[in-house]
């Protein structure tokens, strides 16, 4: 591979537009070449002009065609992942891909097949691991710290719920936002889920019960190694982006809490306050979207498997789908029942 | 009542032994008469002078028929509280009983009616109630500060297992340690439970499985609210006695995090340490002893209600039961299911 | 000596009260026999009475002649310790004396001169150095863990000046209320200070400028060890009494913060709130009083010198009338000028 | 002014080299047209590449005479600062000086001469009022949340000395290390400083005694509005850059503390862990060196005066040489003695 890898990224909306500006400015000894969106109006054009932006297209053919590509960002939304990586395959250039995958089991398999027999890497892209809280919770766990993980317990609630027509297409809960959550538990876990059980309620808005969803979940899982999980998961935290992780080992705890705003305490004559916790995933995860980009060039640069991996991908839809079952039938649910 | 509320003591064991030190020490206006123990040997003679008990003798009946005696505290071991109970009910003095009342519903109710008929007042010590940190959780919620109660979550790890002998015949880890966990949601959450599932594992000590028991265990509960609990528990936490509460509502949140032993931090060039933990429920939750028998005697000065009632142990009961049952059906198990 | 070391009490105020509760409730192996006060109405009365005083006198010189008393407490005014202490000295009974010992250096060195020709041993109640957090903060610098102390930082300030009464007579800032940190700097040291540069101003009050005090002081201290130190006063800190001692070294550095009334956070859409520390010192070193008292006494039962020693309440006043001149003339103030 | 601000920069060394990488990445409508260096060797050259810098030279004039440029970045060796502000303003270019302008009050004053007759605008790099938990403590002092200011309480310490080469020109701790300092105590409490009284050691290293300088300082300040400042300064804290700001006012107090390097605690049988702060001001401060340019450029932009000014620079200074004066004659020293 030539000193600087060659990129192209298709979708330029919100995470594509924190990609882009990643590769331009913070991951080293990478050129971004093109940028396709399939909507490439003014603004865009002028963002992606102030940017630095070489070349900004609509058809993402392009980048597959382009002999000069090495490596694809699939930003773009969903539906259109699967298809993407499976021509990303063909033209046997290296794939991340933002989560998930897609929904749908047998969709995943059939593109994680091409995947393997084309031989390119392919990254997807669950940045929370590259959090440097959870990066250090899971150096606790994998240099044996705590001893044997034992609870993986995680608290992840948005500060406030997305649109109403978003919801509607989202899939619901326990994929479109849990989704992160089986990965940071299978992450800190070092083990795959093998059984689910996952309740939930509407507590925050109740348009969103009518659309068919609930907005407050809890789950409990139980890992291959004999770990045990428990997530909290909630559409609407006022107070802010509440993201903690705790791995409970038999020679320990490692516990990430929340990241502050400042490290400043007002005493007053009422009381101590902090301020807020940072309000949603832009002001939380922005660092580790620029990690996660380095960890995906830096694995093409030195030949290995970059993770997450397809197959992470994978399990944490499968994990979603056994704990979509789970809620509806109100019983565990092992992963095997929905491994078909 | 007279102004110095006189009291009988059953048990001098280890818990009895606080109640007798606060009576004598931290508890104003009242005055402990006798101390009743069957086990009384040249080292508790001993202890008891030493700390200036009035009357040491082995026959609880002494204390039903002094008619000094205005109320009892019944810290002997759990099989004998019933009868106790009953016998100081019919004795028309007020009861303070160690929790659990009893292990079997049938038993509990019964007793619960002959109190409610001879008009006495009786709490039960879940102690961990009068804590203060967990107070001001308590008034958090009810002041309104966090706005509807939506999910409530409990942590509480023992540092290590008790004797296996004592795991034998404690009727199992969701109703010997649990049980607290679940009288602190049921408070915190302000609503009865109405369905838990439970689950768990041996991952500690391989000879509690052999005895029957798990020593790892989790929860979700259903509130009648629509608030939902999680609860994790371990047998052995190797940092010391983890107690944390938290409630998350539609306002707010408010944790609870551990006591520390003290303030200090200790910069090297290694790393930043903090002292461990309290060990364990003695160096933890010792105030809140003196704090619950207050509780207790102001009632009875001011002719209120305790709480926790006799109807708060008999819940905390059932939840337990409800647990053990959906641990072993692997199943979500609703409260009305056992509540016969 | 006897198994339970007999004592009596000069002055029951607000600290001989609180001296008199430890003995009674907290001290093992402490009898207390007589409690003499100047002003014994019936409010006294009835609180001994209600405390389980055994006898309650006026006239002090009871306790020096009563053959029973092995030990006295002297918490009466500043004005009457060196008397008591030396009458208790000719006596040939143990003193625990209030600090401080005295303002005027030449009649502490009589006093201490006596003590030491009667051999008694006498310790002066420099309370925080019992305080759990400050004897941790002890423990590291003594055990090497920060190396060679460099730097010693004390924050202390008040949550509300004393009456403008009080301060007319106190002797002024330095004396009365720095005096504490003079002990904590020269405890945590482990050294003699040599040179002190006392400043300070009328920012709180100007009526205390007018009686010829300041209300906020900064000092700096030379150690004889080399260390420096740095403190600083404020008769009114609206959030709390605020209460730190830092010992920065070779090593690291150790750091105890301010007690905290609970272990509550409270996150809101406005901020994260803790409640206020604690607000006084009866609140945040009431534990450290019985502390204190047990120290001696054990001190008395294994026939070691008590410490703070009577060599440390005079070299805390040498500091003090050091820093007065050095406010006064504005300079730093070597302690060999003023220890004539 | 056109709509991007045209750039060039003096001195590509390690604080020249942040600036533009800020200025390339981080500082929206502005364009780096020219770095100068004196030393461009082929290192330089392949960083300035990579980089993207449009134009490298060793001739520093090339800047002042290129008629695109608005503005000069001056991050070369401080004595070189005085002649290329006045060649700036004589170009009329706008500055942004490295911290000190100088050592010496006479070139300082002549030179803020000139800026202010050539009507350039000059901001001072004091980085630190840029970082965000000094500047909410400064929102907490302006919006009067904590009253009136009273005590300024600055903790200032390098992980670790200079080479004993840098420190023999360094002009000595107080203008080389506690500069920053004097201007943080300036900006929080909104005063000028009228006294100052420093005293200090040497008790890290005894070369740096040898070469006529200390290694740990502390000093008190007195502010025109009354207020008290104390600081105290190390050149080696092994557990990293200890850097905490504290402004304590008539209604509250604010306190800032060290940064984390995250926010997790590991639990251990032995005592909790918090891994290392940052370990010096490149990890502590990058953030703010970026936020600093932003200010000046907005300033320029929206014709405003830049702060820290030309005036702060020089006061600075002034304390500089008052502390010096005061550790050399042990005495406090008025800033009207060596304001000359």
């Amino acid at each position: 591979m030539s000193k600087n890898i060659i990129v192209g990224v298709i979708g330029a909306g919100r995470i594509g537009k924190i990609h882009i500006e990643n590769l331009l400015r913070k991951v080293p000894n990478v050129k971004l070449k093109i940028v396709a969106d399939v909507n490439v109006d003014n603004q865009l054009k002028q963002w992606a002009d102030d940017m630095g932006v070489p070349q900004l297209i609509t058809d993402a053919n392009e980048i597959f065609t382009d002999p000069e590509i090495d490596a694809i960002i699939i930003a773009s939304s969903t539906d259109t992942h699967i298809k993407f990586i499976q021509d990303a395959a063909i033209a046997k250039k290296h794939v991340f891909c933002e989560k998930p995958i897609d929904t749908e089991l047998k969709r995943i398999r059939e593109t994680l097949k091409i995947v393997k027999k084309e031989g390119i890497k392919l990254m997807v892209g669950f940045n929370r691991r590259f959090d440097r809280n959870f990066i250090r919770v899971h150096e606790a766990v994998s240099s044996g710290q705590i001893g044997t993980p034992q609870i993986i317990k995680i608290t992840s609630r948005d500060p406030s719920p997305p649109p109403i027509e978003y919801i509607k297409v989202s899939g619901g809960i326990f994929i479109d936002m849990t989704i992160h959550d089986w990965d940071m538990a299978r992450y800190q876990a070092k083990s795959e889920v093998v059984e689910v059980y996952a309740s939930g309620a509407v507590l925050v808005d109740p348009e969103i019960g009518e659309v068919g969803d609930i907005d407050t979940a809890v789950a409990i899982l139980k890992f291959k190694n004999g770990a045990l999980g428990i997530i909290d998961n909630t559409r609407q935290a006022v107070y802010g982006y509440d993201q903690r992780v705790e791995v409970f080992g038999s020679k320990g705890c490692v516990m990430a809490d929340n990241e502050a705003t400042n490290t400043v305490r007002l005493y007053t004559a009422e009381c101590t306050n902090i301020d807020k916790i940072p309000y949603f995933f832009l002001e939380r995860y922005m660092e580790s979207y620029a990690t996660e980009l380095k960890s995906f060039f830096d694995c093409l640069k030195n030949n290995q498997d970059p993770t997450p991996s397809g197959e992470d991908g994978l399990q944490n839809v499968l994990v979603a789908i056994a704990a979509q079952k789970s809620f509806k039938e109100n019983r565990p649910v092992k992963i095997s029942e929905v491994d078909i």
